[in-house]
């Protein structure tokens, strides 16, 4: 286990010191040049399991803020503690946004992981989700969207009875296998990343069995450019 | 800016040093005896600045990555990179949710931040969900939010008209708003930690304006067991 810690003013470190010292932690201090100060501190053996390490770690926590509380005079603006980051495990919990941000979710499980001609196509787990589809890292649909995917359709104001529907996209089939309930006369669906596995996959509920019993001309085309 | 690199092998730590080293990063390498080294990198004094450090720091990891794949003989499961986490911003960006998994949001500014006599409320602007309400640090509504209000009312489903209804709790008045809207005979809401701020706030638009315009008894209990 390690801390890292930056602060402006070396007393502040100094003042620090005696919390990892009881915790028997080793400590090392860069002196960034005017630059505020960079200490290093690392756990003993025993603090490496991590429910241990947990409870621990939290008391540390607690003993670090009453410390700077009373090295600052109360005079502490925000004290904010993030979740800790879990590292190489087995299963990954973070998929960062299209936009950047960083995102975790409770992942238990991969139900798949494959690449494609296209991309790379995982079916990830989530308790408060269910299945999620992550197409190269983005996060696309969750089992938990059908209100979303029903909203996209006007489902309720748009009457879809015997009409002509074209839908550009929607790869993972769930707009098809909502579509396809509110009884069109016709449906086009043009697709440029169709895959196999992405979602007339068993364990995918959200997107129907519509692509496993498609009926009706299907054209396929073969990647990279075949016909 | 700083780098800490965890490892358990030696000689992987010392064929990475010289890409510290062209980047003129001090460094510092803790022996923790047979449970992996820790290394920490700090860069110069001109990488401070957040919009340089971001391309020089992409670039860095950009060069760990190619030296790590052949120094493993491209034996390497998975590589990943988070988004940085952005520490002491003027505005906070990290909402956990209530089961402390690590979300970011794309706030841009506060819209509200007071203490009341029950609670912490925030509003703070995202541009993807639009106002969120914060209460006690857990995300609680945001402007997004509407199609779950009416989904968790069986809008749709259920007839309001002319019916008496029940709200209990619903306090940001989200729930209140929509009721009003279907007609309904006589609305009942029990809230134990009801806020002047909470709700009827001008910048919250999806909870409407009901709150500010109460018609017929209103109880509001004093804090702390007063009537």
């Amino acid at each position: 286990h390690c801390i890292v810690l930056h602060t402006d003013c070396p007393s502040t470190v100094r003042g620090l010191q005696s919390i990892f010292q009881e915790q028997e932690m080793t400590e090392t201090v860069h002196d960034t040049e005017g630059h505020g100060y960079l200490a290093t501190f690392i756990g003993k053996n025993d603090m490496q399991h991590s429910k241990y390490d947990f409870s621990v770690f939290s008391q540390l926590l607690n003993a670090l803020e009453k410390k700077l509380k009373s090295l600052l005079h109360g005079n502490i603006m925000r004290v904010k503690r993030l979740p800790a980051l879990t590292r190489g495990a087995a299963v990954d919990r973070y998929w960062p946004t299209a936009d950047g941000r960083l995102v975790e979710y409770d992942i238990d499980r991969v139900v798949y992981d494959e690449d494609s001609a296209y991309q790379n196509i995982k079916i990830l787990h989530s308790q408060q989700f269910g299945n999620i589809l992550i197409l190269n890292g983005d996060v696309n649909l969750a089992e938990s969207d059908l209100p979303y995917t029903q909203a996209i359709m006007g489902r309720g104001k748009e009457n879809y009875t015997g009409k002509e529907v074209l839908i550009l996209g929607g790869g993972d089939g769930g707009i098809l296998a909502e579509a396809v309930k509110l009884k069109p006369k016709m449906i086009t669906m043009v697709e440029i990343s169709f895959q196999d596995a992405t979602c007339h996959f068993p364990l995918w509920p959200a997107c129907g069995s519509v692509l496993d019993n498609l009926k009706g001309d299907s054209k396929i085309p073969e990647p990279h450019g075949g016909t």
